[in-house]
């Protein structure tokens, strides 16, 4: 999976990731009327609105980008039809050949992180059948728990071919109350860093590993020391556009030959028709102006790294 | 809901939890036979059979008990139909007036840890209508991303009265990993539970306050002194039986006032009837093993407080 998705950042030319986050205020309400009309103002009613939302914008970004990363806290807001929502959304971009990011942070102890590694990537026996469940590509997943934690997720991964982005540095601006304290004179998202490089070594595609990191946009200097720290290691880098992220302070996320950094916006595409700069769409077309809000992205990326390179 | 869950406590004599952890291999034949022979070999007859057997179990032991803590990750490995018996098994137990506490390991930064606040502990807005989710009464937090990633929780918990177990000090062997490097020459665990207090200010009950900690059983030195640094957040404690902890072990997990704890049992619970000691109840009779268990742990917590305060 880490090679399909190499391929297809080479193919598009998009080191980018579009997050599928939908919050029902980004919604146009058109959409959400139509299905409160016909579902009511409830949960499945949200989860159809979230849905349509999501087909649209996915139908019209599908062939510039080679990965979206949906979050699933945004669908389990919404119970069990919320995760419905999110499990069609799974299938639909699978078959439109995207690469999927399961945003799901999740981690455990042994057989309770077993239990979430065949949830999202792999398959559960049932009597003498077996079947995938949420089967995403990649799942992101919170280290606090060690190696024990993190080994089952692992397996999954090695029997499936899917891969993993382990939390290292966050993009939040609490990020640093923990992971950025010193231990042996480095902070703890260094040894994080180390352990992912250790961790991926036991899943090697070509050139680069299918257990990446997640290192937040907001964080240029720490993207600097951390891309030298994991060099096979592709980092998923959260944070771009509404958290402050801009093109040209993320090309030391990238390694000499282009590759390495997979940058993710969510709201600055699937709300794109909320800002000023995209309002002229207007709410009808929300999905064209998603669109372009994507090829503007990939031009900032692809200027800056431009500009870097020479 | 701490003031609950100590009125609860006081009221069985009883400082524990069950945990519903059902993996599949637990589940007596006849129960998956039934289930199987209804609704095929499926995710929902998995599901229908989780359901059953936790049903049974409940059934047998609420009277007993305070607590229960259904492990998600045991339910979303059956995807949308397992959710929808953790659904279910989370409201019957509510019905049963047992304290609810989501194993959830969520954690997130701001909106998106509100998102998981809202579907765990919250109500969620659509349209002009609210609704509940999987509301829980406890959610258990991974602290990993900081302050601003919990924050969101504790404001639920505040408007709903509702409350967070932050992982401090997991059961697991690898825990050590991350959570006992030491920071400024104390691990790392121990700035977390600092966090806890600070956080746990936020949101007080009479004596207790709404947010505690996890702290594993299986590392009884560790309970000592954090019970020490969280005088007073209650401490949620897994790693009871099968993960080799004793009551002998866990008597510094308490306060001087009986409380302050709560001891976790899963599978010596749930799968007694499996074990050699409970064997002569056979397997028809599951739910009456997993009542004696109870009623032992019990027994063997009380007599351990009782040696210790003598």
């Amino acid at each position: 999976m880490i090679e399909k998705l190499i391929d297809k950042i080479k193919k598009t030319n998009a080191p980018i990731v579009v997050g599928l986050d939908p919050m029902l205020d980004y919604i146009p309400d058109f959409i959400k009327e139509r299905a409160f009309e016909e579902l009511g103002e409830t949960l499945e009613g949200a989860a159809e609105a979230v849905w349509q939302y999501n087909k649209a914008i996915v139908d019209a970004v599908y062939e510039l980008i080679p990965a979206v990363k949906p979050q699933i806290a945004m669908y389990e807001q919404f119970g069990v039809e919320g995760l419905k929502a999110y499990q069609k959304t799974v299938d639909y971009c699978r078959e439109k050949d995207l690469v999927v990011i399961g945003d799901v942070k999740r981690g455990d102890i042994g057989s309770t992180s077993a239990a979430y590694a065949t949830a999202h990537l792999g398959k559960v026996t049932v009597g003498s059948k077996k079947y995938p469940v949420f089967n995403e590509d990649f799942a992101t997943v919170n280290p606090y728990l060690g190696t024990d934690g993190i080994k089952p997720f692992i397996d999954v991964c090695k029997e499936e071919k899917k891969g993993l982005f382990i939390l290292v540095k966050t993009s939040n601006p609490s990020s640093g109350e923990f992971q950025d304290r010193l231990i042996d004179g480095r902070p703890l998202y260094e040894h994080v860093a180390q352990k992912v490089v250790q961790w991926g070594e036991a899943h090697m595609g070509r050139n680069y590993s299918y257990i990446g990191a997640v290192v937040g946009a907001t964080y240029p200097e720490m993207g600097k020391v951390l891309r030298k720290v994991m060099p096979k290691s592709f980092i998923l880098v959260p944070g771009y556009g509404a958290q402050g992220g801009k093109g040209a302070d993320l090309v030391h996320y990238f390694n000499e030959d282009g590759l390495g950094a997979i940058i993710n916006s969510s709201r600055g595409i699937i709300a794109a028709y909320k800002q000023e700069k995209y309002a002229a769409f207007g709410e009808e077309a929300f999905a064209d102006a998603s669109r372009q809000a994507v090829l503007d992205m990939i031009e900032d990326i692809s200027q800056a790294l431009q500009a870097e390179r020479g």
